[in-house]
């Protein structure tokens, strides 16, 4: 079987993203095709600046464009080439000529100057297929699914309506393999009986009616939130379904946090991201930490699979 | 110096308090003289039903009571002498006959049953002593102080109000070791610059009030939520004041589920908790873990020194 090609956004060329994805190339490149989304002139230019010299092998992509990089900077050209090199890998995947697509972080302040108006990535991908495209974050051992994810907290409790979460919860049964995935209260002790809050009722009332229609007991819960994630749960469950962003993503990245890598599920492409930002304090100092991204990488083969 | 004096309120007798309090009675011996809030006549039924012979030692500070112990089950003469163990827990500390409380878990519901309007022996205290108790948990690694707890998540942005803040901040301050505290924001990325909510604002004034009356940057924040418990900001922390119950608890919980212990804070007496309930799946059945309840006891220890 041939390796799987996997086409690389470069992100913000400010940050870190160019730095990481050289310096993995070697250990990448034994286990798929990367396909970078770039030109030889900025790729050359990096390098330049991180002192390092170009593989033979590189493959790339020919995205236009030609600035100067400044690294932890925000600009308009770098946050306008971020976008450009994303949108390339999106539709090398949607040509099959790459089988999913990893992406390096942008900046959203260099996409909001640049006139962007996606939120990030995943906003994009959502507007871009007209699909209700879902956020999960983790690693091998533990990934959690958001049900609502950059909206303030006072807004959350009003989000949790019945026919949009089984919506919710059968698009999940689609996107992830078939284990049991556990569904998070949204109230301390999970209401305790109403007591603390209702808004459980309707969580369990989606949670049955989508595993009546789905034949059997695909969800489990609603789950005490503050003990969802102890190690005893751990082991019952890799998959989780989180009500709000810091429900799911505070106990994932305080117990793994350069591991996780970011998934979006329920769109007609594979992409899979590094779980951090552009890192501007450490951009082209030779510190980055590569393991999100190899993992990020490693995610996306699993998930073509 | 002579062992510190700990009064222990048995908890509900038809669950794992009582077991536990035996268990490790040899261990905690060595550490403080424990004062057990109960009578002979109960101790002796739980040792009969657990099998066990009482230990020629064991102090009892005599509560009034005669009833048949029900491992598992819910019941009134169960709660009620709980809540009778607890209050005369809190007379020996105020009376100075004991240095600190350690309290074993107690039933909700069977309070409830027995007429008691308290929430939990924090509540309780809250009303006997008309203080606003701070509630903390954690262990040796980390704790975490609660601005607000048990009210539903939907109420939680609302309570987030600038004077109420300070006046948290400052109690703490008086609470807590002297060293620097970090304060978690509300809102996905601490808001994103109001983007994703503005309670930041209110939370920022307060610290840097709070500071300013203190003299010096003894709250840092806030931090976004999701990356403040990273090994990176542990290790730079050991106090965290978060805003609402699972956005501390959960990590703690995902992190340090079996250590944990619970600790009212701004009241006239020390009292620390196991962080576990009554158990009652596993009452008298010799499977019960002292580890949360030896830490309370240490805790209880650090706080009277």
């Amino acid at each position: 079987m041939s390796k799987p090609k996997i086409a690389i956004s470069v992100g913000d060329l400010n940050g870190v993203g160019i730095e990481i994805a050289l310096k993995a190339h070697k250990e990448i490149s034994e286990l798929c095709t990367p396909i970078y989304c770039i030109n030889k002139y900025m790729l050359s230019q990096a390098a330049k600046l991180l002192h390092v010299d170009l593989p033979d092998d590189l493959e790339v992509s020919f995205v236009d464009g030609d600035f100067d990089i400044k690294p932890g900077e925000i600009s308009v050209p770098s946050g306008r080439y971020s976008f450009e090199s994303f949108m390339h890998g999106v539709i090398l995947c949607q040509r099959e000529e790459a089988d999913a697509l990893v992406t390096m972080p942008i900046h959203k302040e260099a996409w909001m100057e640049s006139g962007l108006k996606f939120k990030g990535h995943t906003d994009a991908l959502r507007q871009y297929f007209k699909k209700d495209a879902i956020m999960m974050l983790g690693c091998e051992k533990m990934f959690v699914a958001l049900y609502t994810e950059h909206i303030p907290l006072k807004d959350v409790a009003h989000e949790i309506q019945y026919k949009k979460l089984k919506q919710f919860f059968l698009d999940l049964n689609e996107s992830i393999p078939k284990e049991q995935i556990a569904v998070l209260g949204l109230n301390p002790h999970a209401g305790d009986n109403g007591v603390l809050g209702n808004e459980e009722l309707r969580i369990t009332k989606a949670i049955k009616s989508a595993n009546l229609q789905i034949g059997f007991e695909r969800f489990v819960g609603p789950l005490v939130p503050d003990v969802a994630f102890t190690p005893h749960n751990r082991e019952k469950f890799k998959y989780f379904a989180a009500m709000y962003h810091d429900q799911g993503l505070t106990p994932l990245k305080a117990l793994y946090f350069d591991e996780s890598v970011n998934i979006s599920l329920n769109l007609p492409i594979i992409r899979t991201s590094v779980d951090h930002g552009t890192a501007f304090d450490i951009a082209y100092k030779g510190e980055a930490n590569t393991l999100s991204y190899i993992n990020a990488i490693k995610s996306a083969i699993g998930f073509i699979a």
